[in-house]
């Protein structure tokens, strides 16, 4: 399972992987921090949740919670902050949203304008950071079940990723059409699948599509709008989830001044286990 | 069970109880609306899922909803409107939260100022509304498990509440104790109880905590700080359960310059039903 952290250079100093994988969040966070891992987070700290990251204006914040409430497989929210408090207080506490993440994605009016490797100069008493669940979360939840994860055999660990035809439901300024993921998944195991995911609604929960690609509206299965095409084998099913990328294609599409992401693939790795973090009792 | 209702006045016109429980809730709603019900809600459509109300002003709507999302037992959300919307769109299509319940209460500054059959006067397109479950929803699951709920054989079915000494998560200008009610449980229950309710999140979920109330700081279990005493009988446990009360204790503490809520036991009932909306997956 090496592979899985490939992606991303090795420089001197990197921790090595087999030593890193299994240290605790806060210290896989702590070595990011202080540049001692520079590449992907995919396959580190298995059982923890891996979320994906927004960062937005105190002003849009309303309309954007209401937006990850009201489309919960795409937002799964794990953590809201208070304007200008760079610390996930639920999902990590301890940890800076501004520089625990190896890389992130700088927005403007709507537009991706380049990668930054900290937020320490940008972080300014109106930034409020969302923290959203990400499906990589339970690939170990599939493996634990016997369902094969053809991906993770693959570079990187990356699955192709589309823009749908199911509309999300809006809130405020922020409307379209949800972002969902494929996994070929053999097809005696779909129903195992739908299963294990349904449980950790917190990683997007459930499939929102099993089958026919036109039916979400995907014209060509082999051409995603992001990251790279995983062929079916002849006994797979193409089985569809939410998207942890469709909060950045929405904000893009409302062209909001200014926003924050983590970088693909480089994503925070929380305190939570995600087994006791699914238990939604509060 | 026609006891359940009994509390308020009976008019001329009111419909009767046995004709009324088993409409739709878009219908309850309507004969609400049209002043043809003029009691509690307590025993209507069982099934589905019966909410709290809060409205704010937008200016503290980004706050509240975070003090809900970091304190779900209380302040389980189920629906929040954009600013100005008076229907919740997710609970109950159609619906209009101005008219649709038969008594509101309304807060000025932080105080409790009078009750009001509607918000047509007062609705602005600042107003934001919150929907949060309500713990009547499970009595009906309770019953189901055959587990005895000895205040739905009162007048009224109201159940004690207090002011516990367990901290809510703070959030913006909203902090404070948690506010929680009681239900006495018999002894080889109490596990059954925690199972049932452990399931609704949306209505509370589990209990907060079991036993002595000294632990949660209740010095007098006989004297609660809003309703009645259901007092215990030998074989019964006191299991308490995180209350619907919280917020408003939250916003009057906090002193905001206004708020409207539900009048207690006239609740907002929603056209979500129970068992389905507790599934989580979105």
């Amino acid at each position: 399972m090496n592979q899985r952290a490939d992606a991303g250079q090795l420089k001197p100093g990197d921790l090595s992987y087999g030593d890193f994988r299994h240290w605790h969040p806060s210290e896989i966070r702590k070595a990011i921090r202080e540049g001692r891992w520079s590449r992907v987070t995919h396959g580190l700290a298995p059982g923890y949740v891996h979320a994906n990251l927004a960062i937005l204006p105190e002003r849009y914040a309303f309309d954007f919670m209401r937006f990850c409430f009201r489309n919960p497989k795409p937002c799964p929210l794990i953590d809201v902050t208070d304007p200008g408090d760079p610390e996930p207080r639920r999902a990590a506490p301890g940890a800076d949203i501004r520089t625990d993440l190896g890389k992130y994605k700088v927005y403007r009016d709507g537009k991706y304008t380049g990668e930054v490797p900290h937020l320490k100069d940008v972080w300014r008493k109106d930034h409020v950071a969302f923290v959203l669940g990400c499906s990589a979360s339970f690939d170990d939840a599939m493996l634990d079940a016997g369902i094969p994860m053809q991906h993770l055999e693959q570079e990187g660990g990356r699955i192709p990723v589309y823009i749908s035809n199911i509309p999300c439901q809006p809130a405020g300024i922020f409307q379209g059409p949800m972002v969902i993921s494929m996994r070929p998944i053999r097809q005696d195991l779909v129903v195992k699948a739908v299963e294990v995911t349904s449980r950790y609604p917190i990683a997007h929960g459930a499939p929102v599509h099993i089958g026919d690609p036109a039916k979400v509206g995907i014209a060509d299965l082999a051409k995603p709008q992001w990251s790279v095409y995983t062929p079916l084998k002849d006994n797979e099913v193409p089985v569809y989830w939410a998207c942890g990328v469709t909060p950045q294609s929405i904000a893009m599409a409302a062209g909001i001044p200014e926003m924050y992401t983590h970088a693909a693939g480089w994503m925070f790795i929380t305190d939570l286990r995600l087994n006791a973090a699914s238990i939604i009792s509060g």
